[in-house]
């Protein structure tokens, strides 16, 4: 393994958990000569003829796939802090004494403090996913046996579809989903609106599994995964919990100073002709970022302007926009509160999105370019504009951040 | 060449147009050990960083598409007898002097009549697609250079994904597109309801071309073809003629003995108890197979019967079953006139399927298995009731047939 000073000037090693890395190039700089990852050709025949992938229960299902030392095993953060079946998962795997695990989820939350114990007896060796909390605390204390490897949302889709990581089972928790494996976040007591983040897992997974705590009668629609990608359906008694799968992050400030930030922010847009009659923004779900938001309906409604679309993490301000007419589309990677849920499920205007259309840059462009402009609520920024945030590993999103 | 008895009793060849092929082995007997074809990666690096694709001419793209002599070349036929799109094509080609190119239509129809100077002249070397009319009658004729090859919708799908067949450059025709090349087929002066027809190509082509006659500012939503698999983006005055890309076919029959026909058989059908609460049934677009749905209509409304589910291509009938009641959805695969396409883009309950979804036999399972009748209008059926219809390569809508 040898060190290598790369392009932005940082030195990092030539391999990570024994697999060779590609050391940044500069923006643009890396063109992949490669063809995607190809899963394998299924057949109908080794399904069931009346369409019912049901099977008793999850156990069976990750026995079923074939669940064994050293595989990749996926989850999605949709229910975010309200999780509860990726615990379930490595329970199993702990219980049929699978070793050497890497767990693969698009993030993990302090919900997941449960898995430290299957990381110290190697049931898990390790996980690459961002880390909120006690895992991440785990992590950063250099307690886990691989290294941990976090990647943007658009990286993660990228790695999942160029074949970096190979995903041998896929775990879906599916607010709402058939006998067939059609799924979608919109109903039941899980309700999380969008299941985007799973979508690369679907299409690129040997074995998909999907675990559901609201069943329906085929067909479920819609189809935010599609059932023709998923080899078993699970029926649970309850996938999460409702009052933390909805974040309660999506308040505007209070802070007068922050406040005051965020009006300086928007009457900057507003001279400098970004706020036009056709024009789109990103907005974080952070108070401040909220709070700019709130000063761009105010300028928008007084000046009779319409943005064409809003992309982001949906919450109620954001809906109230889309409904009282200032904004024509939202364009939503998550949801974070319950009228995003509810507007996704009813406005065909509110649409959701996944990382393939939004952040993959090995792809034929992605969406964040059509973005006129985002607004990123850093938590600290130093005199020369170097915003203090965590950089996105494609380089692509956060382009024109940096000093 | 070798000639093989397959297991229907047919002598066939061991190789059409130079390429082996695999002989049918029965209903679900031949069993893939094959990955899915892989279509390059791209990067955004090679793609403009505002997203907009847009390039003067069908002929300057198709140029830079890299349109050489042996290429595969698709389109889909959704605009059916309306279609423009196909015959500019090959004007282009013809003009560039390219040769010996496959044409890969989802289907061709009497409008195409126009090429048969081309694969006179060696332009076009053979077609892969069902051909209606003058070209069905050129080919029959034995006076195409190449054979020609028909396969079913899911068929096709499947030999795309399976690298059977490799499409160099797809070119699909967009009733609506934005610049970034998001797509649909709901609005503009060619709507012709959905293009799931075009989505293996879109997915799967080394280069995608999407040729539209209404353009829209990005985002065009729903996106039915990803804007993230398309390369460029052409503007035309005109993509079809309207009267003609909505079929005339839809039509109840007026014969008699043809709604005799058609009473018997919901009447069987409702004695059978297959017309019960939450069944499905699909439907053809024929005279005798719309006369059957209306007669399944009464049945139902009479005694209070909801069908979950109605799989075809919709038409006025069937809208006005799921606006009425009692079929709660439509999973559609074409829609056939305007009331389908003013249905599929205002109703969510009018769902837009592809041949992913539905027939790809090489999938984790396909929504034929899910439908509990399937009303069949053949023309002519022997007394041991083998129906005289073509039959699907995949061996799977139409197991059930047969004497």
């Amino acid at each position: 393994m040898r060190k290598i000073t790369n392009a932005a000037g940082r030195v990092v090693t030539s391999e990570i958990n024994g697999e060779p890395v590609i050391p940044f190039k500069g923006i643009g700089q890396h063109k992949p000569e490669a063809r995607k990852y190809a899963p394998p050709v299924s057949s109908c025949a080794d399904y069931p003829s009346d369409g019912d992938k049901r099977i008793g229960s999850l156990a069976l299902a990750l026995e079923k796939a074939g669940l064994r030392d050293g595989m990749t095993i996926s989850t999605h953060h949709h229910f975010r802090n309200g999780d509860m079946l990726a615990n379930q998962v490595f329970d199993i795997a702990h219980q049929m004494g699978v070793k050497d695990l890497r767990w693969f989820p698009s993030a993990s939350f302090p919900c997941h403090e449960h898995l430290i114990g299957y990381l110290e007896d190697g049931t898990i060796q390790r996980i690459e996913g961002s880390m909120n909390g006690p895992l991440g605390k785990f992590v950063s204390e250099g307690r886990m046996t691989g290294t941990g490897v976090l990647r943007s949302h658009g990286g993660r889709y990228q790695a999942i579809q160029d074949g970096e990581v190979k995903i041998d089972i896929s775990v879906i928790g599916a607010p709402t989903a058939d006998q067939f494996g059609n799924a979608n976040g919109l109903e039941g007591d899980s309700a999380c609106g969008l299941l985007g983040f799973a979508l690369a897992d679907s299409e690129y997974a040997e074995k998909v599994i999907v675990v559901t705590d609201h069943p329906v009668e085929f067909p479920c629609i819609p189809w935010q995964i599609q059932g023709n990608h998923v080899d078993y359906v699970v029926e649970v008694e309850k996938l999460g919990d409702p009052s933390k799968i909805i974040s309660g992050t999506t308040q505007i400030t209070k802070s007068p100073d922050r406040l005051l930030l965020a009006e300086l922010t928007a009457k900057f847009c507003e001279a400098a002709g970004i706020i036009r009659d056709g024009f789109s923004f990103q907005s974080g779900a952070g108070g401040t970022s909220l709070a700019v938001g709130e000063y761009f309906r105010k300028i928008m409604i007084e000046n009779g302007i319409h943005a064409r679309f809003a992309r982001g993490g949906s919450n109620k301000y954001l809906v109230s926009m889309l409904e009282e007419g200032p904004i024509n589309n939202i364009l939503a990677g998550q949801t974070f509160d319950l009228d995003g849920v509810r507007s996704m499920a009813n406005n065909p205007g509110h649409v959701w999105t996944s990382p393939f259309t939004s952040y993959n840059y090995h792809g034929k462009g992605n969406f964040a370019g059509l973005v006129d402009v985002v607004i990123l609520g850093a938590t600290e920024v130093d005199l020369e504009f170097n915003a203090n945030v965590v950089t996105h590993s494609d380089g692509n999103l956060l382009h024109g951040i940096g000093g």
